[in-house]
């Protein structure tokens, strides 16, 4: 592990008297989600000072206009060049999946703290790489995170800790679904999310990697088999040039063992009519139950089966309070946040993580387990049998 | 009180010998739902023997028919005769309003057990009269009964018990509601339900009159003073002789002070569009609150304040466990049952008081004293000003 | 098919001059509501007069109460005896699954319509006979139909008539859960429903059955491929002579692609703390989509995709009104029905089907094919690979 | 009137060459949430430049820690110097109510765009003043606004819009009320918003305030008549030097005649055990209905009557689509927004306002009815009668 290479390699820059200098990579629909982040953070949050340095994208006119919106000081063309910058210690990828490797790992061996946001990588092999790569850079001080954002809804964290304080008990059964109908329309037209060769996968990797990390998350668990099925219900769509193939699932269904027994089914699909953004999470335990739906994300549903029976019932819990994960820095009790602070969140805590000189999580290791789960529901899928994982 | 009067005045009827023989009178929509009730209510409950001896009404072959399909040995045209059968020892009166009167008073000389429909009269006068004939009766054994059925829906007898066990702590304020909207088409034709003299008022005694009971019997209080407003939004509606001027209520609205220091608000409408039946009942207490509505009457909402802050909410009680009232008798936990049944669980605890020789609840006192309330509504709403309630 | 045999075989009992005579078979919770639905059919519907002449069971002091608690005119011991009386026309079975074939097969043979509680039989080649002995009495006018009461609740007969008029467009998928508790305690005791000589299986057969078959029914779809998961979480339970194994499953989960290209997801468990009786289906289509959940049956969730997306979103739909499948012979709107008139819609249109001499749906036919779909559940997850359905 | 002094008056700063400049004064929970919007509002909105100039409050650490938190260029102390700096055209005001007179009127004669925080003013009187410089200030081009934020929730600007385009017909009645329980303690101390001389009034300036407005905004209505009640559940709170009298109400119930013919209620309290910031809003119209509650502020309820009854049922629209008011700004469809969001919208239009140079709304003049009608309502609680409301 210590090879001579290693030594040669910078270690994680920990800028004694300067803010910590962030670069972003992307300003589509994610790289406007983390520039906001790193906007408000520290209007709400005790974070390490930082500067949102810049932001980095192939349209030099589009970036410059996008870096200003953002309140990025300035922007670039060229992420080699950026992520060797002296003054940037952080580099933030919002760019699609398949430039995640490439990018992380050069940044990683330039000594850059990287967040990535999920997918880790389209494929499993650059996944494994990447993965590599921050056990290396690791050693060195470099820190890396995936951006699976949904770990840091209130609720979600508030039901993650009712869970490892054994409120539930004995978690026997999980439903997780991700429910969204963008696709519901048979005539929506053809784009790069529904090419196997641009997108790796469908609504598989795109939203069940979310719900299948939300159980391993929730229940601190692994998976040990896998039995899945996948699912295109258009199978052709209008793309500029005529008529065309869609080449990804756009539903996909599996049910995961986990090592503790449990049992989790995961459902996902892109044609749900009516469903916008419902990641729905329900958790039975011998003791107790959680409720929760991302399109209601202020709220957590909670039964305690230790109460007499005739008072049981699920809780509605607005997860509001300055008793709740994250909420006592927001507004008073009943003042529900967005969407979008689960980012605002996520930089919260990477940063405290840089600046503490811990690992942050989810680390790349837990990025690459996902992948390995998606891939062998794609497998069992592709195989019609249930498979035992053998990985991680 | 012990006139010599009453002395040559028939005792109830306490068969020894044989089942209580039972009479109803009416049998439109609440002689429908009182049937139902006495058709069943041996078949849940363990109650006192009885038979559906006779149905009553006034077109002989309507009133022949309705008894064959409703479960009654008989029919009969003329309450008077009715009432005087040696083999009749309860009277059940499902009339309109104006007939109560005249009809409770001369079943309860002769001795008879009665339960009258709310409202226990269209005129205070004739409620005042019917109360005092009431208490004369109990004196001699005979017992009567108004039919708030509400009290016996399962979850609103589960929030008394809460609230009697302090579980709410001191109550500040409740929020009562009854909104329909049979009458928000400006269309719907004119019945005698909208003229004064046939159904006294409209929204305020058909509707409020549940909802107030509701106050007094959750909190076991009094009223002691009153604001009121009343509105007919839709004060002319086609009648079968052309257009005709609507002289009753659609809607109204309430604040009442309470003994304890409670406030209550009452709110009542039939223009409600899109409420069906929805008596909705929100209690606010130091300690904990609770929250029903009457369209979905299996369910209570209860929230204990005295939990952590951190895992306090509203819960979902599914009001269907044997643990809970009147349920034992029913089905197992889950299957859910209808409105019918406030019917025959009032039925229960009506034969089981008259077997108890103990007063049935809610007495024509409770009814009359909810009368007082609607009618300081009125005057309040017509003097445009706070009325200090006297009497009861 | 008309042997001889058939020829001395008794047609149809049609008495032009006497009420249908009816007797049931077994008075535990199934009898219990089967009885409450005979009791009063004819006091809401228009049915063919008929009379509760006896009722069935092993326990002659037993069965002599419930038939009086229940409305049965006599009790009998001897369900053999029974079937052949002449008085007897129609035979509503109650009693445990391994005794459905003996009896249903003899009623037939009789000439005696029949109605069986689902499932339709422990084993698959029980069912077949069944099946097969349905049919040549069918030939003969004798009617007989299963007990899959759930296609009675109005709002998923609405749902059935919305799919069937178009409303949802193609269908895409469907979810199916059926989640209930009363397991969740690892401290339940043994019982009969547990162990698979008796009981056949668990989750599956008793709730996933209903499940599947209102797939079936919404959809007028059939099953062509299935992969299934079965799983035990507690495996030991306290027994009256120590600690037995628990030989059926608690929870099961199933994919089931149909005919059409729809795909639908089941899961069930006996496990899922807080879930009382939750039958939940959603149905997702191109147009538009619904939603149900059997603890709250007088509701239908309905999004209806060709309005502007402006004002698109679920609507919770009352299924109280007169325009509503039943619902004219109840109560005015908003007063709603509880669970046990599943089964009193279920008499009304086995009745009206004997009258019609129609076959009354499901037939035996329909519940063999649901047996079949179970059957192979158990076979895929048992060889824990997809699995083709070939019979039917 | 108009004086001489008149002339001098500055006109408003149209900056051609420089961004305009904003000045926000107080930096507490209301300052907290202005700066937000600033600090975003031109991420999202194409608005005029603007700059985050300088922020005010009294403790110059403080407020020098705030605005670098908050994204301010510096801060200040004294009020009176900012706002005749040159470089500021926009003041936002977050101070205390009791402070808005004085601030607002010498920001308005210096030719500075007001925004002041709802109340208007402790006082009727100061309210009328500052209306008045208003109008004043308005014919020279200075525009002013009241912050009614609720508003700028695209739910409410939705069922603004249905209203106003007829889709519920003649609105009947409203149900308006806001429930907290931030005062559900009777131990909870006391503070300045407790007593009458430094807060106005309790639950009903601060939360029916918004209640209020909501029924004008919705409606486009006026108030003509007003009957109110007040009560204080907790008389008594513990004090720095020990017990110490509540001077203000802790909640209120109103009843309000609009020009139109409509009713609406309104209940709001602050000893409301279990809501935390719930604006519930009924509107019943003759053609459908609407539902909304704030802590829930994604989403509303709509009942289209013109539906046919088989089909009707309120709809729970998730108001995240590019279609609703304010959202195409944000994320994609699902990804909800917080309560914070409903200050950048205010902003926005704000800003967009001044940029067009019309008149925001609700202008000072809506905030001062407002007022009036929160005043009527005291008065008619004090009188115990019903009130008409004359002034307006």
């Amino acid at each position: 592990m210590t090879t001579p290479a290693h030594q040669s390699e910078p270690r994680a820059s920990r800028p004694a008297t300067r803010p910590l200098g962030v670069a972003a990579i992307g300003y589509a629909f994610m790289g406007k989600a983390h520039s906001n982040a790193w906007r408000n953070v520290a209007s709400f949050f005790d974070v390490p000072a930082f500067e949102q340095k810049v932001l980095v994208g192939r349209d030099a006119t589009a970036v410059a206009e996008a870096a200003a919106k953002y309140g990025w000081a300035e922007s670039a063309t060229d992420w080699r060049t950026v992520i060797t910058r002296d003054d940037i210690d952080i580099v933030d990828i919002c760019a699609p999946g398949w430039m995640h490797a490439e990018i992380a790992i050069a940044a990683l061996e330039a000594g850059k703290h990287v967040l990535v946001e999920k997918p880790l990588a389209n494929t499993l092999a650059e996944a494994e790489l990447m993965t590599a790569a921050a056990a290396k850079a690791r050693a060195r001080g470099v820190q890396s995170m995936i951006g699976f954002n949904y770990r840091r809804v209130p609720a979600l964290a508030l039901a993650r800790e009712l869970i490892a304080e054994g409120r539930l008990g004995t978690v026997r059964h999980v439903r997780a679904a991700y429910l969204q109908d963008w696709l519901a329309d048979a005539q929506a037209p053809m784009t790069w999310r529904l090419r196997k060769e641009t997108a790796g996968s469908g609504a598989l990797g795109d939203i069940a990697s979310h719900a299948i990390d939300q159980v391993l998350f929730l229940l601190g668990d692994q998976v040990t088999e896998v039995s899945g099925r996948l699912n295109t219900f258009v199978t052709q769509r209008p793309g500029s040039e005529g008529t065309e193939d869609v080449t990804v699932d756009d539903a996909a269904w599996a049910t995961l063992s986990l090592t503790s027994g449990a049992i989790a089914s995961v459902e996902v699909s892109r044609v749900a009519t009516g469903r916008k953004n419902s990641l729905q999470i329900e958790v039975y335990g011998e003791k107790g139950s959680l409720l929760f739906d991302l399109e209601n994300l202020n709220e957590l549903g909670f039964l305690d089966a230790t109460l007499p029976v005739r008072e049981q019932g699920f809780r509605r819990i607005l997860v509001n309070e300055p008793e709740h994960p994250y909420l006592a820095a927001w507004w008073p009790q009943g003042h529900i946040i967005g969407w979008e602070h689960t980012f605002t969140h996520q930089i919260r805590d990477f940063l405290t993580a840089i600046n503490d000189g811990t690992q942050p999580t989810p680390s790349f290791e837990e990025g690459l387990n996902v992948q390995y789960v998606l891939n062998a529901v794609e497998e069992s899928a592709a195989n019609k049998s249930t498979l035992t994982i053998v990985r991680h």
